[in-house]
């Protein structure tokens, strides 16, 4: 999408020598700025420490991780030794794991002079499906906000969207914010409310800056702002991501996702996913009992950081010295309070008929009476 | 309650000579800091700009405002002044009106040489009543507190709270708090879930600093955690505070309280809110469609204070400098996901029939057959 008028993506190689060039979503809001990734480490490195995050995006990273890897040495041994080193970087994401599995199977057959250049061309293959997938997204989900247009006679349609399930989650147009550029794009009036996000602020500092860049009017709001605003009808549809779907529809998100879905039901807004079908973990039926959720740091609630009037990125402490705190980073929101999944092959109902009947040579529940 | 092992209030006055003294809650939990407040412009400051917030404590300010006026001239249109200067300072909370309207009734029929130390004795009185009033709302939920602990084999009883209802938010005890203080007093053993409650973080600030000065173990966490935590069985019970109570037992209270009390319904964990009588609105019946919301600043949800590593108190912006923010204060919780109303008259069921029957005296509807 656009920055400063100018088209970009998240992830690229000017040419097979040179680096992998990604954007550091840990200075934006504040600043854009460009990173060369030369090697695998500093791959890794990316994806830990979050330069690069969104579950499509860490997976395409991943891939060119390897290729990195390969460049450097082509042998089996680094082969899965680099594949190790990316894997043990997050642990939520299935992307990660899935993205690494297609290329290591696609790598390991090759001789070994030809895998590096094979590891560039799969990488990029990969990160044009993730492309198009967004893209199929935003179609069919483009076509849900133009029904509700349809009611609102030339008004803005108000959408809510949690996190960052942005472009910059993923190579291009997102998964939550593609139907919105597509519908934006397309000359329908939108107007997106931005949950925050806290603790890491994805929204405030991601989303509401590449709406921005891209010219689509919206408002920050904190997290807790959300229900107090679908009760009094000031929004017609949730978007979020996920970052896995469990194959009986359950979605598990960014913490708090499942608070708006709890919102939206009891309000009777429409509250869709965004959900790329790599996302959907067919081998997991109860989202809530079997999904493991990431703890991270306390360090992410206790401090935060932002820019000082003279335009320093300054961090700073939130809590009193002697509290500490919890940061569950994830929650998982029941297929009962999601009103339908927007996938590539479109918009499904939340359950697991309705999953394996799209992707039925992704299914793999044995007794297939119990759907 | 305790700060550094000292007991204290809130607001007191070491004679009638001297000043208000308050603490700058502002400053919290960066500085303990306290002010003199000597005259009716410094207390609606200290109110406008929430150097005290929380419904009780406001009404306490405001009645202490009017003695500082009566002091320096206790003319009846002085009063009129004094009393529409602090009226003016916060729309939302309705024991500011009640506190003025009581301090007015009983100042007007006073010869005007009696009327300030009338005023100090009376507002004296108030702050009075109102730890009288917090310790028997802490005493009905401490009895509550009980039950629950005595099914938990010793374990600590985990309790979630918003925003602050802490002592900080009235004279003493507090009103959400008052329970949790009574009971860890009496030995039992208690852990606070406290939701940072953007965007002006009372709960990260002020109910995390009140309760690490008191000793109570607690965690912080973001407000998006409370709906996963209830989902593994981590939270007992919530208590939260409340703006206004309606006639049906709405409640009206920070912002993102309606999405706790859905969370805590979701997973049948008891919803208790500690509504002091004051507080309660008797001419309000509805309160999604009644109650105005104060909408704030939206540098509230763009900008942040905190401590710099160096010690430093600094505001740093979250947001992009284009990107707008919206920042509703309140929202409302209908009474069907209310628990119950721990008031100082007893825990009551959230309905017209049984705040009635606890404060007949009250009771403004005309048509009882809609009891």
């Amino acid at each position: 999408m656009h920055v400063d008028g100018k088209p970009y993506r998240t992830i690229w190689t000017a040419d097979r020598d040179g680096p992998v060039t990604i954007i550091d979503q840990t200075r934006l809001p504040h600043e854009f700025a460009l990173v060369a990734l030369t090697n695998v480490a500093e791959a890794a490195k990316a994806i830990k420490h979050m330069l690069v995050r969104g579950a499509p995006l860490i997976g395409i990273t991943a891939a060119y991780g390897l290729a990195l890897a390969m460049r450097d040495d082509p042998s089996e041994a680094n082969l899965a030794a680099a594949e190790a080193t990316l894997l043990a970087t997050r642990p939520t994401a299935v992307n990660l794991a899935w993205a690494l599995a297609t290329m290591r199977a696609h790598l390991l057959p090759l001789p070994q002079r030809q895998r590096a250049a094979a590891a560039f061309t799969r990488a990029a293959e990969l990160a044009t499906e993730d492309v198009a997938l967004c893209a199929a997204i935003g179609d069919h989900g483009h076509a849900l906000i133009r029904k509700i247009a349809a009611t609102k006679a030339g008004a803005p349609v108000n959408i809510l969207t949690h996190c960052n399930a942005g472009w910059l989650a993923t190579v291009d147009w997102g998964t939550a914010t593609a139907p919105i550029y597509k519908a934006h794009d397309a000359g329908l009036s939108i107007h997106v409310f931005v949950d925050e996000t806290r603790p890491r602020n994805q929204g405030a500092s991601l989303t509401a800056w590449e709406l921005g860049q891209h010219g689509i009017p919206h408002h920050v709001i904190v997290d807790n702002a959300g229900g107090h605003l679908m009760q009094h009808g000031a929004i017609d549809l949730v978007i979020v991501g996920t970052d896995r779907t469990t194959a009986t529809g359950d979605v598990c998100n960014k913490i708090g996702t499942y608070l708006k879905a709890l919102a939206a039901k009891d309000n009777g807004v429409p509250f869709f996913v965004a959900a790329p079908s790599p996302s959907i973990d067919f081998a997991v039926f109860d989202g809530v009992k079997e999904i493991p959720i990431e703890e991270r740091g306390e360090e992410e609630v206790s401090f935060i950081q932002g820019t000082t009037t003279d335009g320093r990125i300054e961090r700073v402490r939130l809590t009193p010295q002697a509290s500490a705190a919890a940061n569950p980073a994830f929650d998982v929101t029941p297929a009962r309070l999601v009103t339908g999944l927007i996938t590539e092959r479109g918009i499904l109902s939340a359950n697991e008929a309705a999953l394996a009947a799209a992707f039925p040579e992704r299914v793999t529940r044995k007794d297939q009476s119990l759907l």
